[in-house]
């Protein structure tokens, strides 16, 4: 829309405009490709037209398309009989003559749309393809994008659907002149898409057509909801690697190793690698990406150098990322600028105390940052026994699909699952099944990068979640649980959105949130949280760049020692909530007692007795 | 355009769905009312119907106020017979049948433009009330707005101005039956607007328009760049006054005064008082306000009060805040909320150092912070023989109207004026003229709230700068010398947001931007700016919330020696010149020795020296 002025191909007068304000549009079009919220500045106007028989389903894809669109910031409008038989064609009635006008004049007001920078979608079964054509015609004479789209329905499963029983009364004889009983459809020869929606889903139809408005540039990779991976394809890599073999080289460290992954891996799409500078400083005023629309980016992502490695590969084009010398991505057309740790740790954390142990860690790397695009060489694998955890965002929609999930709930977590945790999960389940899903699917996804050292190793928080789930306190049948490889920071509020938007990746569209997410105890006295408790879900319930993720809040679970089980604190009987904190459950574990009943499902507790017994024996 | 799917009033089917899918979308529809970008989350769909003689001026309006709509990111489309009449209506011919058709047509098109959530500008002579009251009926049974606009322009000045050469043929009998000359038109009776073009420019025309669509919720506050000030109107004031005293008080130091003046006086409209919790994090995290549209806010706008206080006041819903005992400001439905000053430093400041003197203030006060709607209980002024100086936003609107200005560009300064700033606003105003500007106003906007102590004292500053009028550095009849009230932070990129953010509420449509804005030196040691140099402008540059404001950058300006004047530096003659700094500047004028020439106007360079000298004499 906002190009509508500039781009107008029905009112060139307007682009004629030399005056003083067209030329500030001019610019300050230029600064609205960047607003948030705003998915990418190109002009999107364009008319799609969907034709089928009556019953094809032609306004069912086009009306999920119009919510795919609207959903992702894309202006889009449906026409069909609805809207138009009875308002601008209701002095038209089913002659032939006004069967041509009313397609014609829908065609030209799809064009109007189109050119007002909508995506016009118009839904009539216009079964002849001389009208169709000139619908084409129309919009290709002003450089408009237009694209038929063939709803292939056969007549049988059309009359079987029967929706509004139009095909008994033209059997009947009732009505005259019904396009496929007793008048022909006239097939399209070259549509732009073929749908069939006897073997599709409504949603995979839907993907069809937003993969060739990709094409054309009406729907971007972010709109679009793809991963973008950005590792070697496997019949590129021989040679990747013999181009890396002769590169200068940068050893980097096991941090940057996982960050190196969830960018191969697609995490962060559509990121192309490490952040440049102006990636970085969005990030870090912003909490977003601006280029490409709002995309949400609350922590950056970047490679420190330090200065003599800098100084060494100033001047490269590309260089090979090396990890204990084995070469793990190239990295093209580097960026170095200065990392600034005070102001960027002041940004990411909201304090630069270094006893924050990722703080620290910031602190003691290199002086300067490296920005640049990245092509990894191979799949990142960490032969601990857990790669078979490590599903890349591909391989989880994968299996989503596999499974028939209609929709996907998605839990961060880095500490073991007590039965609170459960809770939240069930009941979010509930809430979905409540709301018409009918088989939501649990992505239960414990962060499996860099942790603080107190933290439950990786190890053994995934044999208590699989004890969990051999346990049934979640259904396995709807639960995949997997490992998320990026490193754990402890950044409040600014990190929660990075866990909520790396899981749209997946294809998740919500996501719980609890009480004080991605905190930690500050470093310093007194004892408090580093973060306020309640800032995490305020902040990402308000956080932009996560329009596809709807935010699951919940308040905080205790154990009910009247109920003998964890359930939801309940202010009005406060004296029967226990409050078991993590280091109650690791005294207890230690001693070899065993928690209230109804805390943890005993096979889980008795994962994380061994492993705490284990760590004192040692 | 977001809301297309639930509110359609033509396609009842939609909104009836209850479908999972049409579940998911109400959420996320709440969502998306807070997605950035957004101007606010109204459904804004309506027709704007624009009626009048051959050359009345409907679409030059029409097309100033698409202009003014889409650059505020409410989309709008005009239909006019440029792109009407060669396309849906060109099987239509002028017989008066098909002038009635036409004119009905237009209308069920302007209907779905406005059904899909667009404002549609139709601009068509229309002449007969008939055919225009079908145009609102349409509407009206549908539910959707209809607006007439009366576009009143006298038969002689249509005939004088003649654009398209209509009236000579008409009058000449080429054309027949041509509106005004042999053929009636029928005034409206009641229409929305009448605009008289021949009184009022297009823009103030738009403005007509734009405070009816107002009303009707169709454009909000943000988006008409109302300034919205808080201070009690003098007829309220003595009631005011009233309640106030007899309201608990809390008392307020100087700078807590002087951002009460900021919020009283309009320049963080739509701000409705000191922020409540919600609008601080979002400022925060995300350097804008979300709730309506996007609004750059980078910096917290916020009143701290000690526990003591925060007890005492817990449970009231009003308060009278005064200044030195005397009351200021009602405080209404106070938030009481922590204020984390470390984690508010680190965010606003990039830098939690207490050696940083505003850091220093935050850290030194309440421990709590107050939100809440604000009432100015009259004009604040300070009696040191510069309130004159002090204009507020709408005064400073009202001046640029009295110059005739089309352009304005704002500088920011707390700074004696060199001969290098003149240069950046000589030529910025250059540009704007090249650009086809008439009548360029400048906006030399020193700022007078608190500064650190050894900067130059406001008084001085504003000697110096009046001086730089006088000697003719600037141009007087072109420049307006204002004081802006809000205190200075040093926030470097965070805070060169709010410095033109703010300037915006004046109609400044330019920005000038130089290096290192907002900066100042890290109060630790090595020597080194507290931000990197670049970093205020490139932020700046692609900071959202700021659509209405045109960045102009500048390179850095030096003394070039061989010019013997300020000059911007060219990288390629280095050695030619001479960066006059901060200190060395001092040191000259404590020294009673003068600058090289064509470094500051000799009577301005002055009223420095005599500063500097008279500081150490005391």
């Amino acid at each position: 829309m906002a190009e509508t002025i500039l781009k107008s191909k029905l009112r060139p007068s307007m682009n004629k405009e030399t005056n003083v304000f067209a030329q500030k549009h001019i610019v300050s079009r230029d600064k609205r490709g960047q607003v948030l919220g705003q998915n990418g500045s190109g002009f999107r106007g364009c008319t799609i037209w969907f034709t089928g028989l009556s019953g094809a389903g032609k306004t069912t894809v086009a009306f999920a398309l119009e919510e795919y669109l609207v959903s992702r910031g894309i202006p889009a409008y449906g026409l069909d009989g609805d809207n138009v038989r009875t308002g601008l064609n209701k002095n038209l009635g089913f002659a032939p003559e006004d069967r041509e006008e009313n397609i014609r004049r829908v065609a030209e007001v799809g064009k109007l749309f189109a050119d007002s920078g909508v995506v016009a979608l118009c839904s009539f079964v216009s079964p002849y393809i001389k009208d169709r054509d000139l619908a084409r015609q129309l919009h290709k004479e002003v450089g408009l994008p237009f694209f038929e789209i063939f709803v292939d329905t056969p007549l049988e499963e059309c009359e079987r659907r029967d929706v509004k029983g139009l095909y008994k009364k033209a059997r009947a004889g009732i009505i005259k002149g019904f396009t496929g009983i007793d008048q022909p459809y006239e097939k399209p020869i070259n549509p732009e898409v073929i749908i069939k929606t006897t073997e599709n889903t409504v949603s995979e139809c839907v993907q069809q057509i937003v993969h060739i408005l990709m094409e054309h540039g009406i729907v971007n990779q972010a709109a679009a909801d793809l991963v973008e991976e950005l590792t070697v394809p496997a019949d590129l890599l021989e040679n990747a690697r013999a181009e890396a073999a002769n590169l200068p080289k940068l050893e980097i460290n096991t941090l940057d190793l996982q960050w190196l992954q969830v960018l191969g891996e697609g995490w962060a799409t559509p990121m192309s690698g490490f952040m440049r500078e102006r990636e970085f400083l969005q990030s870090q005023h912003f909490n977003c990406l601006l280029d490409q629309g709002t995309i949400n980016q609350s922590i950056p992502i970047v490679l420190p150098v330090t200065t003599e490695n800098k100084e060494k590969l100033l001047k490269e084009e590309a260089i090979t990322l090396t990890y204990n010398g084995e070469a793990k991505a190239i990295l093209r057309n580097p960026e170095f600028y200065e990392h600034r740790k005070e102001e960027r740790c002041a940004r990411q954390f909201g304090t630069t105390n270094p006893g924050h142990p990722y703080i620290k860690m910031i602190m003691e790397s290199g002086d300067w940052l490296v920005g640049g695009d990245i092509e990894v060489l191979g799949r990142i694998t960490w032969d601990d026994g857990l790669d078979q955890y490590r599903l890349t965002p591909k391989e989880l929609r994968a299996r989503f699909r596999e499974m028939g999930a209609d929709a996907i709930f998605a839990f961060q977590l880095r500490n073991p699952i007590h039965n609170g945790h459960a809770l939240l999960m069930t009941d979010c389940k509930r809430q979905l099944v409540e709301r018409g899903f009918k088989n939501p699917v649990l992505l239960l996804h414990p962060l499996g990068g860099w942790t603080k050292d107190d933290d439950v190793p990786l190890k053994t928080r995934m044999e208590q979640h699989q004890a969990i789930l051999e346990d049934g306190v979640l259904e396995a049948a709807s639960t995949v649980l997997a490992i998320f490889p990026s490193p754990m920071m402890y950044a409040g509020p600014t990190e929660v959105q990075w866990h909520a938007r790396s899981r749209m990746c997946t294809g998740a569209t919500f996501y719980i949130v609890g009480r004080d997410p991605a905190g930690m105890p500050h470093p310093d006295p007194p004892k408090r949280d580093l973060y306020e408790a309640t800032h995490g879900g305020k902040v990402l319930g308000m956080a932009p760049g996560l329009n596809n993720l709807e935010i699951i809040p919940f308040r905080v679970a205790a154990y009910d020692m009247k109920a003998k089980a964890m359930a939801f604190f309940d202010p009005h009987r406060k004296e029967d909530f226990d409050f078991i904190s993590g280091t109650r459950m690791r005294g207890l574990a230690r001693a070899g007692e065993t928690p209230p009943d109804g805390f943890m499902a005993p096979k889980a507790w008795k994962v994380l007795a061994d492993f705490y017994q284990s760590l004192q024996s040692s």
